[in-house]
């Protein structure tokens, strides 16, 4: 705590694509915080980041930088976190988490603002948990729904964007697309993967004048880490520990902003007309829904905003307690840095 | 029927973007007809294509134009086939239409060769009608699926292609990514739909570095047209009037082939194993499907290619009755010009 009585923040993982789009976010959220410390790798040591106005200069990742810290932001990979995490929380700091590492402990809360705030609270081991991009796409909007309707069932279908592989993915697709702009590529097959070649960067296949439908590592039966994130991190901030979710994660070639179809079953019959007065109200969701005005949400508008954007509702033809969504969001503000601020907020105002 | 003992054909349409396709076709199936005319909008006339190594020379859309012919596939707007199929059938034509315009007539087969060739012999009106190509990226592959299990329910997402839309999609799409490609965009609000302008072509919205959750036209309850020939054609050709089906569509940025994410819920528990022998052994499907080994299909190995390809085999986690499925099929191919040829060649089979 500084002497302004408000509490320091040490943001862990500063220099990556989500540490960016941070750092961007408290500068808008400015009066929040004391000291803003920035932390990274050695390799990014010495290295000045701008944030609130302020040239900040960057510290190396060690037991000492967390010395009067607060609460830290962890934006790193999960081992890296694995390790560190219990270390800050060693040296007094509340650590919020946005790696896989400990998203699934009982004992450490998976929290969205808008959905379940009150478990930021009971953290016994003072590690908070941020949800992977993909499930805060959809969840806050399911959230609001959830609690009138009673959620059933989730089929979930993924279009996500390059970005959610961090800096390498949206570089693989800037360099693919200036390789297949302006030639007749697309139309035979593997023209696209002869002409992008070997590198396709974090990704299995060329993502340009492409989908691959594939995120994440292989987990058992074919699943991949990404569709199981999204079951599980559901689950656990619903309470619905039981919920059946069926996922598929598809990569688009959009730069930011991930898009779900959801076909959601509640436990009785909804109508469209009630669910679209909770999706107009809810905090956080943007009801963006006139296909007759052309109005639906796309990514190339959603990107750069904070709230989660939802379109196409409908009320399945065959199926009366069934809802069909489009929903998109920023997967680098609301599906990761806009989210873990929020967490550090609710935590900071324990400070005053 | 020439002197050879071989069926005339008419291709009415020729020169659109599914036209070029069949004429492929046209030349790897050489043997099977006799005359083959090329029929299309006197604005064509004249010009002349390629069809078997040889140039044939376009002739205009008249009814004397059908005179001697056998079988007639159209391939044009849905009100030219309504006002052309019945005159071409009053000539003597057994018709083969492409078109929205007699699809959902009960006295019209909808055929899938794989799954309901013997729809073809009842057509008390003349005419044969072609499914939709979204229908058709997955319906051989769940026809197969439903003669074991007996499918219940489905909820389908798509990733559909910009020559879903002909020509005109297909050139708006390489126009946007000449002005995104060597750029910074797709990082702020609206700044792709600022550098791509008014224009975009045949969709409601940019589709480069986007995606675009609408297909066709405006029907009732928010749902599109695309939607409504998905849930309507599954139902027709596999012969369940009732099956619930759930459909959101989205068009993708890639040239040529459709992909979609099937959920199947069938008549009871289900396994993987079955699953894929079925899959491995049902004609006009190829199972791809090792992501151990990176494998699973994507629009840019299947493009040009005449087969369903299947891939992301799995059981559902919380549904021992359904299975998930990432499905691509070649639009212009197997949801065009290739399954109207393999009906047009049933019928052949018929004058031998």
């Amino acid at each position: 705590m500084t002497m302004t009585g408000k509490p320091t923040l040490a943001v862990v993982g500063a220099t990556g694509a989500v540490g960016a789009v941070m750092l961007q976010i408290l500068s808008q959220h400015a009066d929040i915080w004391g000291e803003i410390r920035l932390i990274a790798s050695p390799r990014s040591v010495g290295r000045k980041l701008a944030v609130r106005g302020e040239e900040v200069e960057v510290v190396a990742l060690s037991e000492e930088a967390f010395d009067g810290v607060d609460i830290a932001m962890f934006d790193v990979p999960d081992e890296v976190a694995a390790q560190w995490a219990p270390i800050a929380v060693a040296r007094g700091v509340v650590v919020v988490d946005n790696s896989a590492a400990f998203r699934l402990d009982p004992e450490v809360p998976l929290v969205v603002p808008e959905v379940n705030p009150h478990a930021v609270r009971t953290r016994p081991r003072g590690i908070i948990a941020n949800p992977n991009c993909t499930t805060l796409t959809m969840i806050v909007a399911l959230g609001a729904l959830h609690a009138e309707f009673g959620l059933r069932e989730l089929v979930v279908s993924s279009y996500q964007a390059v970005s959610g592989a961090g800096r390498a993915g949206v570089d693989a697709l800037r360099a693919q697309l200036s390789l297949v702009a302006g030639t007749e590529l697309g139309t035979k097959p593997g023209d696209v993967r002869r002409a992008v070649g070997e590198d396709t960067g974090p990704f299995p296949e060329p993502v340009a004048l492409n989908v691959v439908p594939w995120a994440g590592s292989l987990r058992e039966d074919g699943w991949s880490s990404e569709e199981m994130k999204v079951r599980d991190e559901a689950r656990k901030i619903l309470g619905l520990p039981q919920l059946p979710v069926a996922v598929t994660c598809v990569r688009v070639p959009v730069i930011t902003t991930h898009s779900l179809t959801v076909h959601a079953r509640f436990q009785g019959e909804v109508t469209v007309d009630r669910a679209r007065e909770i999706l107009a109200t809810a905090p956080g969701v943007v009801l963006c829904d006139d296909p007759a005005a052309g109005e639906f949400p796309t990514p190339a508008d959603v990107v750069g905003t904070d709230p989660t954007w939802v379109g196409r509702l409908r009320r399945a033809l065959d199926d009366p307690t069934a809802l069909e969504l489009f929903v998109c969001g920023d997967n680098l503000r609301k599906g990761a840095a806009l989210n873990t601020a929020q967490i550090a907020e609710l935590v900071a105002s324990e400070f005053c």
